[in-house]
């Protein structure tokens, strides 16, 4: 891939897409993961200092990805605050009865709230960090990290995040190390869907741009099991990438028949 | 309208939706206004004891409206539980300076990560209950209100959710109060918004149903006041009916050309 070329066209989609809602720059939820790490670079080359990141750090996170977070903010000297999630994470933890999974999807989304919150606040409006293998699989919270106005990476695999990071010179800790959701101890993102992404992409890439069925997938020489597992997930997930079902009464129905450009102007 | 085919439809538009993907029932958010009121009576009739009202009352909310949210309750004999959104919103009180937007901003996604929490705890799906006049005016909170998984009246214009919960047999209280969205004291929806309900809808219904242009309108006796006042609500919150926008990259971008039905099976 050309990743001067994508470099330049991915900063002008987030000036245009930003200024032309009048917006005065963007905003993002920085882990120290690769992916926001890779939107923060791009953002902080479109917007400067009108650029903020947000590292939200809970109990749960480690001390590890907020460490590189702040280096790569000293690094490209990005503007940032920290917002702990614990004050939100405590008023609910209760209830949750430490349901892993539970308190992670809550975590995502109390990361959602305070970045709308701050995006309100500021004028700025929120970036999307998701890349596409995690689109696609629905690996991701739906109202949680996938919510934003607009993401410059959702249609990257992840592998084409780690090369395009080392191409923006990404400091190596972050693009070497296991990639991971961090919603609890040592989880790794590579251990939960079952395979390494560089296998996951690959399939990704031939069901999806190729658009090939079960039959061409086998006779492409991908095995039952990893076809099986990640077209499941490609599938039952797909509601995290669709509107709300609203029941059809009349002509014209939201998210049906009554579609416009997001930015439409009157 | 024929309200009784409109209740069947809606009750088997709630069924299937859901059993077809393994959940038990519905729940929703029961605030004791006429929307989430009619959704409730709905989904009684769909799933009876298999579906849960949530009151999330915050310090914001009216007492009134809860007791009208519990009578409802008792009337058609619903399950419900009450988790107050008060530890949630002290927890980060203090971040929002008084703003009133951002307070009832946080107070909507407050409400929507319990709901979420609730429905992954009980397997139960969550209930939009947004109507079709305030979904195209944008006066809801994005990832607040607007979350849900299927909506059972989100083209219904809200004057036709008051003759339909009148079918209905709703109590005459939830009917007959004026309507707000009770984020702060004394909300008027129609006070926000500038114009009553009823003249929203007729104007709606010519701009969207009919699609008449702006000259159509004008023609029609439509004032330029509410033209510009409405039109400009639709358009500029169009935003709050789209998904985040991808940077097109690829052959097939999710959102703009990889689209499946949220409910497709393998």
């Amino acid at each position: 891939m050309n990743f001067s070329l994508i470099e330049k066209y991915l900063i002008s989609f987030l000036q245009e897409e930003t200024y032309k809602i009048n917006f005065n720059g963007g905003i993002l939820g920085l882990s120290g993961g690769i992916d926001s790490s890779l939107v923060a670079v791009l953002a902080k080359k479109a917007f400067g200092d009108n650029f903020l990141a947000v590292m939200m750090p809970s109990s749960y996170s480690s001390d590890e990805h907020i460490k590189d977070a702040k280096e790569l903010c000293k690094q490209f000297n990005i503007n940032y605050t920290i917002k702990p999630i614990d004050n939100l994470l405590n008023a609910y933890k209760n209830e949750m009865e430490n349901d892993k999974l539970r308190i992670a999807n809550f975590s995502a989304r109390a990361r959602m709230i305070i970045l709308y919150d701050l995006s309100q606040k500021h004028k700025k409006l929120v970036l999307g960090t998701s890349n596409k293998s995690e689109l696609l699989l629905g690996y991701s919270t739906i109202f949680g990290d996938i919510a934003s106005a607009i993401n410059p990476i959702g249609d990257l695999y992840k592998t084409e995040v780690f090369e395009f990071s080392r191409h923006l010179n990404i400091n190596k800790n972050i693009i070497n190390k296991p990639p991971s959701a961090d919603l609890w101890e040592n989880q790794s993102d590579e251990e939960d869907l079952g395979f390494s992404y560089k296998e996951i992409d690959i399939f990704l890439k031939a069901m999806i741009e190729e658009e090939l069925n079960d039959n061409e997938l086998i006779k492409k020489g991908f095995d039952k099991n990893i076809i099986n597992s990640l077209s499941s997930r490609v599938y039952t997930n797909q509601f995290k990438r669709a509107l709300p079902l609203i029941a059809k009464i009349r002509e014209k129905t939201i998210g049906i028949d009554f579609l416009m450009a997001r930015d439409i102007k009157r």
